[in-house]
């Protein structure tokens, strides 16, 4: 995401005075909230599918996402290609291609 | 997110042939079973909260959400300067600021 | 549910002093919890399933809804007919039939 | 739940003819869509909350739950109990009382 996309977000909330309502737990609470409203554009069915709402719910995952990080100070890169690192030691190419077993059954 | 942290991500599928099992309701499944873990780290306490534990799971819904946008080709900038559109119009200054609720009670 | 198995419910709580931990929020964060550990029993494949594990992962949601109806002293046949009637009234046979519209769209 | 509860559920979903769109995994989805709802009145204040919302939000909860035990033939109290058995054996009263903590870390 650009920088200037972060700024919106940011100012988004600090405009309103929304701090106050994004304690980690409401965020976390919000991620899912709108991880769920995603996953109702596929309930019925997973192949034809509305891509203006998924577009926007999408969306709405990654702004509360970006408002978590911002709340706790984290850096995205820093904790994403952490997990990547433990993601690539518990699913190595050679026993993990072309399989979807959780690492605990390769 | 930095270009190299989203080609580490993509790379990471590719070399494990997963891009099979990443229909965009997979997709939308694996973001809200992550969001949820999230969410677990605030279950029974909302303060008291194990912050590498939390990084591990807020990374996980990062890195599904960038496979989703990769999956539908969209970029991650237009889709969430979209949604900030159209929240600045449902939510003006003057009516929300300092208040939780919905646009439609506003 | 019979009532012996709600009494167990109830006792399992009661005997671990656990009342304190059951605020409302909570509960609702425990069954979306829960519901997420059942949705990933379909993560990667829609029709091959552990029917075990999502028999333990159903009971999880379902013991949480037992949970959040006594702390909130809800009857569950009555909060079940009446949304019955609405989605009755929201669903005419006469055009919902076969069909997997939202109503605003029937 | 009440037979007749139950029975106007199952008749519900017969009279629309949905059961072609009630397979597991679509009820699985369903379960934690409507969870997500029920937490959704929870979102930004544990404490204030509309009580005919939260009804209507664990009913459908409560409603898919049921469509997914006829779906798979499963019988609540053989669930619910075989999953208290594990919890009760888990979390023993004289470890467990009075603490949140995971099994693993009693």
């Amino acid at each position: 995401m650009k920088q200037e996309t972060i700024d919106r977000i940011r100012r988004f909330s600090e405009e309103r005075d929304w701090d106050q309502f994004h304690s980690p737990s409401n965020l976390a609470k919000s991620i899912v909230i709108e991880a769920a409203e995603l996953l109702e554009c596929f309930q019925w069915d997973d192949d034809n599918y509305d891509i203006e709402h998924i577009k926007e719910e999408l969306a709405d995952v990654i702004v509360y996402s970006q408002n978590l990080l911002d709340k706790l100070g984290l850096d995205v890169d820093e904790i994403v290609n952490a997990k990547m690192s433990q993601n690539e030691a518990k699913y190595p190419v050679d026993k993990a291609k072309g399989k979807a077993d959780k690492y605990d059954k390769l």
